[in-house]
C-alpha cells in the first residue's frame, strides 16, 4: 500500500474512533435516562440526544467518510482486518443513508418520529385506525427504500440483512418451515399432557432483595465481571456496553413473580458477558459490537435458556434460591419448581410468551413483514392476517389490538426484518450447544457445577472475541461446520418437554 | 439592528446551545465516574472525556465563534440581554484562549496535565522537592499569561477576574485585614475560654443509613427538588449541575464522623438549590451557571453556615435526629449538641477547617498567590512563608509538606486565583443574610420552624434566578445596598462564638 493510503487508513481510524467516543456518550446518556435521571432534567437532556446524534450521523455520511471509502476501497484486501471490517460496516451505513434521496430521508425521521408517538397512543386506547394511516406511510417508505437500495432475489432480503448480514427468506422460509412443524406437533402433546406442572409456585411472593441477592450470585458465576459492568433497576430491562470494560444490565421486579428479574438478569447478563469478551483491538472502531442481532439474541438466550432453563442448572442452584427465599419454597421439590418454570402456555404477547411458544409469534410477525413487503398483501389486510395467524399457530385470537397487532413498538419505528433475530438466537444458540456438547463431553456436569468457566470460555473463544470482525453465518459455520440448522433447536425442545410434561409418562 | 444581524444572533444562540449539550454530556461523564462507574471501563472513558472537550475547545475558538464576536460585538447593546451576556462570557473564553500564543498554550496544557500527576506523587510521599520545578513552571507561564492578558493596577488582578469578575487586590487587602484581625481576637478569646465544648459527641457512632435519612429531610426542607436532582455517594463529595431540571449532589459518610456527611449534604444542597432555582429562559447559553465561585460559595454555605450551624435550626430538627439516631444522643442537650458541631480549633489542613479559622487558611494563600504573581517572593521562598504564615495566623506549624504547601491541588493545575473565593463564600453569605434580616424581620423564627420556603423564595429572587446574567458584584450591590463589606460576617463570628464557648460567663 501506498504511503499517502498509509496516512489514510491512520486518519480512517482516528476518525471512526471519534464516533466510537460519541456513541459511547450517547449510551451513558440513555442508559442514564432509563436508571433514574430526574424527571425534570429530560426535555434539556433529549437537546444532548440530538446533538451527539445529529453529529454522530453527520460524521458517518460526511464527505471525509466519503473520501476514506473512495481512497481505501479498491485496495481494501491490503487492509488489516480491523481496518477492512471497519470500512466495509462503514460503507455499508454510509450507502444505506446516502443512497436514499436526502429529502426522503428527511421526511422518514420525521414519520416515523411522529409515528412512534401515535403508536404509544393508539395501543394505550387501543385504536388501530390511529396508527393504521402511518404503518401505510412507513410502508410505503420502506418499499421505496429496497428499491433505491437493491436486491436479488426478494426484496425482505435487503431488511433481513440491516440486522442479520447474510440471512435470507431462503434460508428461513426452510428453517421457519420445519420449526414450526414440530413445535406445533409438541405444542399438541403438551396440552394433551396427563401431567400438568402446577402453576401457582410461580406466583409465591418473593422480596426484590431476595430476588437481588440470588440473582447477583448467578450472574458471579455465569463469569460476569462485575469489575467490568453492573447492574441497576429500570421499568424495561435492557444490556447495554458502553465499553468493552463497561457493560451495564438493568432489571425490573415483580415480587409476585419472580421469573421476570430472575430469568431476565440471566438473560441480559448473557448480552453482557458478550460485550465484556469482544477483543480489545476493536476498541474504537464500529466492530467492537455483536456480530448481528440474532448472534447477541444467542448469547442471551445461551444463558437463559441452554443453561439457566436446565434441570442440570436447578438441580445445583436451587438449594440457594430455597435458603435465600426460605421458607416460601420449602415444601416445593427441585423437580415440581422446575416443571413450574418451564410452563407452556398459548398467548398473545410475544414478550410474555415461553421457550416454546415464543418462536410461533416470530414466525407469524416473519410472515406477515415478507408479505406486506413483497406486495402480496395490503396494509388494509394486516390485521386480520395477524388475528388469523394467531389463530392457526397458536389456537388463540386476540380480543383487542392492543393485545394483537398493536403490541410491539417495531413497526411504528420502521424495524422490518428485525424480528427474525430474536428466533435466529434460538436457533443458533441450540446449535452451538450441540457443537459445544461434542468439544467438552462433560457439558451437563458443568452445568450442574458450581463453575461454568470452561463454558464461558468456550462461547469466548468461538463467538465473543471476534465482535463485528466476523459476520453471524461464518461464526456458525466456522464453529459448528454447517449454516444453519433447526434440527438442534427442535430436538432440544422435544427432549426438554418429554420432562417437564412427563410425556412418555401415562 | 440589521436583518443580517438578527440572523446572525440567532445562529450564535444555536451555536453556544451545541457547546451547552456538549458540556452537558461531559458533565454526565463525569458523574458517572465519580459515581460508580465500573473500573475496567474508564481509560476508554478517558477518550471520551478527550473527545467531548477537544469537541467543545475547538468551537470556543473557532474562526466562526470569532465570526460571531466580530459581527455581534459593535452592535452588543442592540442585543437582549441574554445575548450580550453570553456574548460578553464567549469573548472573555475566546480571548483568554487566543490572547496566549497556540504553542505556548499547548505546551502550558502538557505542563499541568504533567503537574497534576506528579503533585499527587509529591503529596502521597511527602517530597515537595518533586513538585518545586513544576510549580515553578506554571509561576512563570502565569505570570506571563498576565503580559498576554493584561491588567490595570495589579497582576494578580486579572487572576482573580477569572474566578470572581471584578474582585480586585485593592478591595480584597482591605476586608481581609479587617477579617483577619477580627478572627484573630476572637480565637483567642475562644482558646482562653473556661467552657469548652465536648469534642467527643462528634465521635458517637451514627450508621451510613441514619446519616442519610436525617440529610434527607433536611434536604427536603431546604427546598431541594427530588424531581430535579438527585443524592449519591462518592469519595469527594461534589454538586454539579447538568442542567437547572437535573442537579445532582454527592456525599461521603464516615460513621464516626456524621459532621461530614450531614454538613456536606446541607453544604452541597446549597449549591444544588441555587442550580435548580436558575432562570429557565438561560438555558442552552453559558449563562446557565452561578454568577462566579464566590457567589456560589455563598450559596453552599448560607445553608451550612447561616442556617444549619445556627442554634434556631438546631432547635427545631435536633429532635429527629435525636429519634433516628437512638439512643446514642438520648443523654446529649441541644445546646452540647450544637456547641460540640461548632468547636473551633487551629488545624493544619484547609479543608477539615471550622468556620472560624477556615478564612485565615485561605488568606495565607491569597497572600502568597498575590506575592508570587507580582515577583515579590520566589518560588525558592515560598515553603518557608507558607509555613511562617501558618506558625503567624493559627499558631501551627506544619510537620511535613504534605500538611502544608503540598495539601492543595489547585496550584498544580495552574488555579492561581481561586481560593479567595471560598472566603468570599463566607462574606457574601453573611451580607445577605443581614439584608434577608431586615426584609424577613421574623428570620430566627423561620429557621427553627419547619418551613423554609421563604428564605430559599428570597434567594432565587435576589441571587439564584439570574446566573450569570448578572456579575457577583452587581448582585451583591442590588441586593444589599452596599459593595464587600465584612462587618457582617464578623458580627455573626462574634455573636456566634460567644454563644457557643459563653464568652461572656466567667
Amino acid at each position: 500500500m501506498s504511503e499517502s493510503n498509509q496516512k489514510l487508513e491512520q486518519e480512517f481510524l482516528e476518525y471512526v474512533k471519534k464516533i466510537s467516543a460519541f456513541e459511547e456518550a450517547l449510551s451513558l446518556v440513555y442508559w442514564d435516562l432509563r436508571t433514574g435521571a430526574p424527571e425534570k432534567g429530560t426535555t434539556q437532556r433529549s437537546e444532548v440526544i440530538g446533538t451527539l446524534s445529529g453529529e454522530i450521523f453527520k460524521m458517518k455520511v460526511s464527505e471525509e467518510m466519503a473520501a476514506f471509502i473512495a481512497g481505501l476501497w479498491l485496495e481494501k484486501d491490503g487492509l488489516s482486518d480491523v481496518t477492512r471490517r471497519s470500512l466495509e460496516e462503514c460503507k455499508k451505513e454510509y450507502d444505506l443513508n446516502k443512497k436514499i434521496p436526502a429529502a426522503e430521508y428527511e421526511a422518514y425521521t420525521k414519520l416515523v418520529a411522529q409515528a412512534e408517538n401515535v403508536w404509544t397512543t393508539a395501543r394505550a386506547t387501543n385504536d388501530y385506525a390511529l396508527f393504521e394511516p402511518y404503518l401505510e406511510k412507513i410502508i410505503a417508505s420502506k418499499r421505496q427504500f429496497i428499491e433505491y437500495w437493491g436486491y436479488k432475489e426478494n426484496p425482505y432480503d435487503t431488511l433481513l440483512d440491516q440486522y442479520e448480514p447474510g440471512m435470507t427468506v431462503a434460508i428461513l422460509d426452510d428453517v421457519f418451515a420445519k420449526l414450526r412443524e414440530s413445535i406445533l406437533v409438541l405444542r399438541q402433546r403438551v396440552e394433551a399432557a396427563k401431567h400438568q406442572p402446577d402453576p401457582t409456585l410461580l406466583h409465591k411472593r418473593v422480596s426484590k432483595e431476595h430476588q437481588k441477592a440470588f440473582s447477583m450470585r448467578i450472574l458471579a458465576k455465569m463469569g460476569f465481571d462485575f469489575a467490568a459492568g453492573r447492574l441497576d433497576d429500570t421499568v424495561h430491562p435492557f444490556a447495554t456496553g458502553l465499553n468493552t470494560g463497561d457493560v451495564r444490565i438493568t432489571t425490573r421486579y415483580d415480587e409476585d413473580n419472580f421469573k421476570m428479574a430472575v430469568f431476565g438478569i440471566i438473560h441480559e447478563g448473557g448480552h453482557a458477558i458478550y460485550e465484556q469478551n469482544i477483543s480489545p483491538k476493536l476498541i474504537g472502531t464500529p466492530l467492537s459490537n455483536g456480530a448481528s442481532m440474532g448472534i447477541h439474541e444467542s448469547q442471551s438466550l445461551f444463558y437463559e435458556i441452554i443453561l439457566g432453563s436446565s434441570f442440570a442448572f436447578w438441580q445445583s442452584n436451587y438449594k440457594d434460591f430455597q435458603e435465600i427465599t426460605a421458607p416460601a419454597f420449602d415444601d416445593v421439590s427441585v423437580e415440581e419448581f422446575y416443571r413450574a418454570v418451564n410452563i407452556s402456555e398459548s398467548s398473545l404477547i410475544r414478550i410474555e410468551a415461553d421457550t416454546l411458544t415464543y418462536p410461533l409469534h416470530i414466525m407469524i410477525r416473519y410472515e406477515l413483514e415478507k408479505a406486506i413487503m413483497n406486495g402480496e398483501i395490503g396494509v388494509a389486510d394486516l390485521r386480520d392476517a395477524w388475528n388469523d395467524k394467531y389463530e392457526a399457530y397458536l389456537g388463540v385470537r386476540p380480543g383487542n389490538d392492543a393485545d394483537g397487532i398493536l403490541q410491539d413498538i417495531h413497526w411504528s419505528g420502521g424495524d422490518f426484518g428485525y424480528f427474525p433475530s430474536y428466533a435466529l438466537g434460538y436457533m443458533y444458540a441450540a446449535q452451538l450447544f450441540a457443537t459445544m456438547s461434542k468439544e467438552i463431553p462433560n457439558v451437563s456436569e458443568i452445568l450442574a457445577s458450581d463453575d461454568y468457566t470452561v463454558i464461558r470460555e468456550w462461547l469466548t473463544k468461538n463467538v465473543h472475541q471476534f465482535g463485528m470482525l466476523k459476520k453471524p453465518l461464518a461464526i456458525l459455520q466456522d464453529t459448528t461446520g454447517e449454516g444453519l440448522n433447526p434440527e438442534y433447536l427442535i430436538q432440544l425442545l422435544n427432549d426438554r418437554y418429554d420432562f417437564i410434561y412427563k410425556l412418555n409418562e401415562v
